[in-house]
């Protein structure tokens, strides 16, 4: 089946029947992807706040409201506890299990919080005829701790992490106007150029996902990553927070294009 | 003194000194100015929610710290208790008084609120020669509650309030680009055209504000105004909020051109 044709609902429903376990990368071309992240209600005030001050980095598509499975905005009848491929669950910031759906351990007292997610603006990009290098070595994006400080909310803070995308000289400002237009979805790079400046000391030695190739004359681009608030979140160690598994996002109703505006 | 060509920090210290106790409209040229609504802890986490729910009648510029009088990222040196002319404190939903400062109010667990204000967009059509009616008539922006229902968030409900500008047919698409540009100071309009459609029966009084001039050939335009949070809170009748008084803004250092990026 040619998942990148199909419709969001249709996808998703594969995805709550456990008949999809994969990443979703491809699937649903044209509508926007989230990252997931389920906190109890005492640690949703900090992190909220701490998305509204780093919002480079905490794009925010969509919160749910406290002990609700149900989405609002982003998608006609989610349920967020069985439509991710895969979800891990930390306690005391251990990694404790990977699960294909979370149901037994719902909480009334549990908050969903829906983050934009670098796919969006990437498919821009590819569109644009600007190469995005991750996608043409079939691989993860390479993303790097920095020196950056986010701004820090109540108990959570830590370094923004970035994502890193190979480009030649002549596509760089084209990459600025594409991703510059898709402020949710974590907007215009960083940082374009020398990595030692924002800390990063080996850009062959990602930090998470692969190193890629960077041909002679182009110059590393940064964008701030969906990394970073599970990043901050995993610093703070709380008693438990849900994620999707890497790659593994929500695939929404809301098309890219709508991000924008 | 002309106080429009003076910098925030230099205007503030006179509010400060309570030297200053007027509207501050056309003070510090270029700076934006920001609304304020002071919450306890208890009703804060709902109404950053509603917040990031209705972020075009919302947009947050800054949250302070629980309990802080100071702001990190608007400006040096604010005391949010003395760097605004005048407050209003509501009680149970009632205006139980005007104050020059609230110093004495002031709770550890208080949360003050900054939302961006039209001052700043207006500034930016006055700039590219886009009439603003109520700035040529001398008096305050004419502001109506609509039939739109704002997305609703814990205890937070309510319509949406919106402030309406007369054009020109041939400046309709300019004020659209030039405000659309700045998402956060409400952003582009929400309406265009036809009041009754949102719910506006008589567009001669205004719900708030000073009717204005619509001249023949003229249509009006409706942005998200920054009286819908203040009139939200009001629908809940929280024990204590504190507002700026209308008019008596916060002058932010922040430059409205870098609210575009």
């Amino acid at each position: 089946m040619d998942y990148s044709k199909m419709k969001p609902y249709d996808v998703r429903k594969l995805i709550r029947e456990e008949k999809i376990t994969t990443p979703t990368a491809g699937m649903c071309a044209g509508y926007a992807q989230a990252n997931l992240v389920i906190l109890p209600k005492e640690l949703a005030y900090d992190f909220l706040l701490f998305t509204q001050r780093n919002p480079k980095s905490c794009p925010i598509l969509e919160v749910g409201d406290v002990g609700n499975r149900k989405l609002n905005y982003l998608g006609k009848d989610i349920d967020i506890t069985r439509d991710i491929p895969k979800y891990r669950v930390y306690e005391s910031g251990v990694l404790t299990g990977e699960y294909k759906n979370i149901q037994d351990m719902w909480r009334n007292d549990f908050v969903s919080f829906l983050i934009g997610c670098s796919f969006s603006f990437e498919s821009e990009l590819i569109e644009a005829d600007v190469p995005v290098r991750h996608i043409e070595e079939n691989c993860n994006v390479p993303m790097y701790i920095t020196n950056i400080d986010c701004v820090s909310a109540g108990i959570f803070n830590g370094k923004m992490v970035v994502s890193m995308r190979p480009l030649p000289y002549d596509q760089i400002v084209k990459s600025v106007l594409v991703s510059g237009d898709m402020p949710k979805v974590h907007g215009a790079p960083i940082h374009i150029g020398n990595p030692s400046i924002i800390g990063i000391e080996d850009i062959s030695s990602p930090d998470f996902g692969d190193p890629v190739t960077i041909k002679e004359g182009e110059v590393p681009v940064f964008w701030a990553c969906g990394v970073t608030p599970q990043a901050v979140v995993m610093n703070v160690k709380p008693k438990i927070v849900i994620t999707h598994s890497p790659g593994h996002m929500l695939i929404t109703d809301v098309k890219n294009i709508d991000l924008k505006y």
